[in-house]
């Protein structure tokens, strides 16, 4: 499998939808698989909330030579959005350009997908066969077919919907962790969220600490899920930024496409719930598809059955591959309703 | 109605599970309705994590003469649990006791039901018609009438297990929150526990903050469930202790009884599930329901059927009062195995 990683600089400014403006974009790109000439095998990935550009660290099971995400026939293209850290614009790569500017603005989805056209007009895409992403990623696919109607043939979104008011407040405690500075606290209550319940009573129960430690004797010590968590948190907070986490989690909270919006779709869109899924719920999913199908947007609602909760689309590889195997052959076959169980 | 209050001060070392000694003891305890001379009238209530003695703060729909908990015929009695911060034992009166002392260490469940067990000798009540709770007094009730098999007729468990690894892991990231010295992180955390999504649907969706921000233009703009959980964080900030809270918690964690401690209960147990408690689910106390059976404690499920989450047994009067009658009135009745709805 060959994998191309690109730098683009883009030196015009960009009006955001608040109406602020970026003085330039920088967008780093990763194509997985070779781009045939006339860029009739390209397919769009779009990342979550804390992945970047690289689809192969994060979907390294369902991307490769005859795997699901088939890069010996396509390929497959990620931009690190910007807002993010792994490369593109963001409150760091703004700090060092004009030392003035503490913070980014609001970015909102539109922004991100707006940015990101431009870049596909620069490489010579204009349709991709699909696209596809999960949670924040799932927004943003859906946010670009309903911007930009003829830009994919198919459109994939796994566990994304508008935030709920309960996932409106997850964000909102997150980010009143990072304002006391602390990115590791809003980790640990993303994890939860990311997780289900059953999926943390088969690996961490009750039991004490692995390492040893005796939670009915000292107020340090920790049950077993404690000690993963702030593993976690250590390790996330030494690779991502603050403020690229407030951005970011902003833009979620504000997707929340229009009718309007949704009758320009002219993709074929497949909605996938998650069944353990308390973040974006399933049924939430399915109403979306309803709404979808209602504006008249033929739209499908598949299910990756799991117990792994909002992460499966991550961590349960097998389901997702199902899942995404029964879009990408739907042509030959009836259109489908049914989950992937 | 008549209202006592009592401050008990036990001027002798008690030892806790941990092996720690606590050098003496307070004790506030609220008395509602007259305790008759016999005593044959007392009822036990516990309050649950951030509540105190005083049960017509937080029963004030439930209490009274001619209500649920009727006061004209019954009294019922209110003891604030060592660790909290409304008159009993706490780090701060640990504090003004013994300068050394800068915490109180690890208290059980099982500790506080015998520092109440002291008072209730010295009071002269040998046993109680009922003994209730909801939450943490919920898991002080089953304690109770487990470690002091004889002290009650009744006991009624509501929204009561002991903590799954989900639970665990909220417990865990709101003393990292206390660590950093923010208990409205921590209040925050746990207010989206009480409550369903449908409840925050409903009351706040995906609405701007009421006093007119703009969360699509600054980043410091909210919307309207972050406007709440930021009042929220504030209120609690003002009535609470961070260390009261730290030492609750982590008595939470450990409850959980064993088949011996099960098997030793005399009461007629009933256990309350709250349809849309995500804390400590439904089935969850089903399950406990069935296992308390299994020990050979008749045991009866009944469930609050709500929207309100965790919270209902406190904020939906009417549901709750309907499940506690059926309980008190179970006597006269066949063995009840049905639903509140």
């Amino acid at each position: 499998m060959k994998v191309f990683e690109i730098d683009f600089f883009i030196d015009e400014p960009f009006t955001l939808e608040s109406g602020e403006i970026l003085p330039s974009l920088e967008l780093r790109c990763s194509i997985y698989g070779q781009l045939n000439a006339d860029k009739s095998n390209a397919n769009l990935v779009f990342h979550a909330l804390t992945g970047s550009s690289k689809i192969g660290d994060w979907w390294k099971g369902l991307i490769g030579d005859g795997k699901t995400l088939d890069t010996s026939k396509n390929a497959f293209v990620c931009v690190n959005y910007i807002g993010s850290c792994y490369g593109s614009t963001s409150a760091r790569s703004m700090k060092n350009r004009r030392k003035k500017q503490k913070e980014l603005p609001v970015i909102t989805t539109r922004d991100i997908v707006r940015s990101n056209a431009l870049l596909f007009e620069y490489m010579g895409i204009k349709k991709f066969k699909s696209v596809i992403g999960g949670s924040v990623g799932g927004m943003l696919a859906l946010q670009l077919v309903a911007d930009f109607p003829g830009i994919a043939d198919e459109c994939v979104a796994i566990g994304a919907t508008p935030l709920s008011s309960m996932a409106l407040a997850l964000n909102h405690i997150q980010r009143q962790a990072l304002a006391l500075g602390d990115l590791g606290i809003a980790r640990q209550i993303a994890m939860l969220s990311y997780k289900s319940p059953e999926n943390f009573d088969l690996r961490f129960g009750r039991r004490p600490n692995r390492n040893g430690e005796n939670p009915s004797k000292k107020h340090e010590h920790r049950f077993d899920i404690g000690g993963y968590l702030d593993h976690q948190a250590k390790i996330f907070d030494e690779r991502f930024e603050i403020e690229s986490y407030r951005i970011i989690t902003r833009a979620m909270d504000l997707f929340d496409l229009t009718n309007e919006e949704i009758e320009r779709i002219q993709a074929k869109v497949t909605l996938v719930g998650i069944s353990s899924d308390w973040l974006f719920p399933a049924k939430d999913v399915e109403k979306l598809a309803a709404r979808f199908n209602v504006n008249g947007v033929k739209t499908d609602y598949l299910e990756i059955v799991s117990d792994d909760g909002h992460d499966a689309f991550l961590s349960d590889v097998q389901e997702t591959s199902a899942v995404l195997k029964q879009v990408f052959e739907k042509r030959q076959r009836p259109r489908l309703v049914l989950c992937a169980a």
